[in-house]
């Protein structure tokens, strides 16, 4: 999925990169290949898991109706809930707004052995709060360093990260909302709030190249995945799971006996 | 207390900066003026408290028998309770052990209205475990910037972090070994196992003459407080503490209401 990835150094310009794609597959193609991709996570999350000695940190971040919830559910769903987490970040409370703006995050951090993802995340940080001006300009600039900072400390002790951007179109949020609109089951998600941060789509979305180019480092990469049709941004999502997955290698501890020690018919 | 500031490029000998000093005052002497910071210091406490905008962290390190328990007796029990508290760090428990050495540290940073005391701390990473190999030389080199970048972080967030090395030589440290195992009441503190770290006494020194070296800067200072004159000793971390409350300059807040608005028996 390198082809999502931005490079550290490298100029990113939203607008000119598709919302929407599907990788030149048939729906049944990408469905399939999801899949097997889910087998090979389950596979390597029990190892993650049994090994104990490396996590893994998933972030996503997003337009509203970007996909965040939808794409969680589907590739992280799947996997065995005692080795995966959630955290949402909303609205921070009076406690945490009386720490600086990592504290609840940190304390989030994942524990060697599990997978967390973080729907939403730090990244709000320098992004709602940049667009609406809530902290001056100073502070979200060095707020960029502090979030490497941060992010090459998880590194240090052993904890991949990993950052992903639903990519959407402006054109494509007003269909969604439309949609929750229209489904009762779907007002839920409708907060008419939204419609206020829409009009500030472009400063959205500066907002979002910066904090993707301050912040996207080899050791913690951020990708850029186009979510419009949702089969092929899960399997996106999926294949950078099991990429990561694969190149940290997990490994089932040696055993602490000799299986030999317990031949067939020995235990009783 | 600027002469016991270890300014940042600063070269550290501790072999030879005192570790018994009486800043030529009598004993009474120092106890009236201690009684008299402790005053202010409650006063400031209060202001800092009602204020809600800014946290002091307190971070205590020494050799064993230093006087950290002791110290932090005398100069923070005076103070109001509601408004301070202390975390002690031990050895890591397994769920710490599955995350970056700053996790349970940065749990423990105090909210903006706070006082926070560290009896040992993050510096224990870069201390002890430096001190016995327990991580390679390139891992303790980072910890040194993951510390910085850390406290820079809690700077940024109005949370001013003072450090304390308390200094006692090594004699010292036997008579208050010898004393821990006369009295039926010191027993609990002494621990065989602190008689092999006695023996490691000038790694342990290189060790905090490093990790002071790379870690003291103007927004979050060290200090090497000579230790032996015990009433000194409350003396001047009593000053460090007030100087500190005083620069940070914490401010009742105004009122929400016209204390006009409540004459004298208007209220019934």
């Amino acid at each position: 999925m390198d082809r999502y990835r931005i490079r550290p150094g490298e100029t990113l310009r939203l607008a000119e990169r598709s919302t929407d794609d599907d990788g030149g597959l048939t729906k049944d193609e990408g469905k399939e290949r999801l899949k097997a991709n889910t087998e090979r996570a389950r596979d390597l999350q029990e190892q993650l898991y049994a090994e104990g000695q490396q996590a893994l940190l998933f972030v996503f971040q997003a337009m509203d109706a970007g996909g965040k919830d939808s794409t969680t559910e589907h590739v992280f769903g799947p996997l065995n809930p005692q080795g995966v987490n959630v955290a949402s970040f909303k609205t921070p409370t009076e406690l945490e707004q009386r720490h600086d703006f990592l504290w609840r995050v940190h304390a989030q951090a994942p524990p060697h052995g599990l997978i967390k993802v973080f729907n939403r995340s730090h990244y709000e940080d320098v992004l709602i709060v940049r667009v609406h001006g809530w902290a001056a300009p100073d502070v979200i600039e060095r707020r960029y360093d502090h979030i490497r900072h941060f992010e090459s400390l998880l590194a240090d002790a052993r904890t991949r990260v990993v950052k992903v951007m639903l990519h959407i179109s402006k054109d494509y949020q007003l269909e969604r909302f439309r949609r929750r609109l229209e489904r009762p089951d779907k007002h839920w998600k409708f907060n008419p709030g939204d419609l206020d941060e829409r009009k500030l789509w472009d400063d959205y979305r500066r907002a979002f190249e910066v904090a993707i180019e301050r912040t996207t480092t080899e050791a913690a990469p951020w990708y850029v995945v186009p979510a419009e049709t949702r089969w092929y941004r899960n399997l996106v999502v999926s294949q950078i799971l099991v990429d990561t997955l694969e190149a940290m290698d997990p490994q089932y501890p040696e055993p602490t006996f000799d299986p030999a020690d317990y031949p067939p018919g020995s235990i009783a």
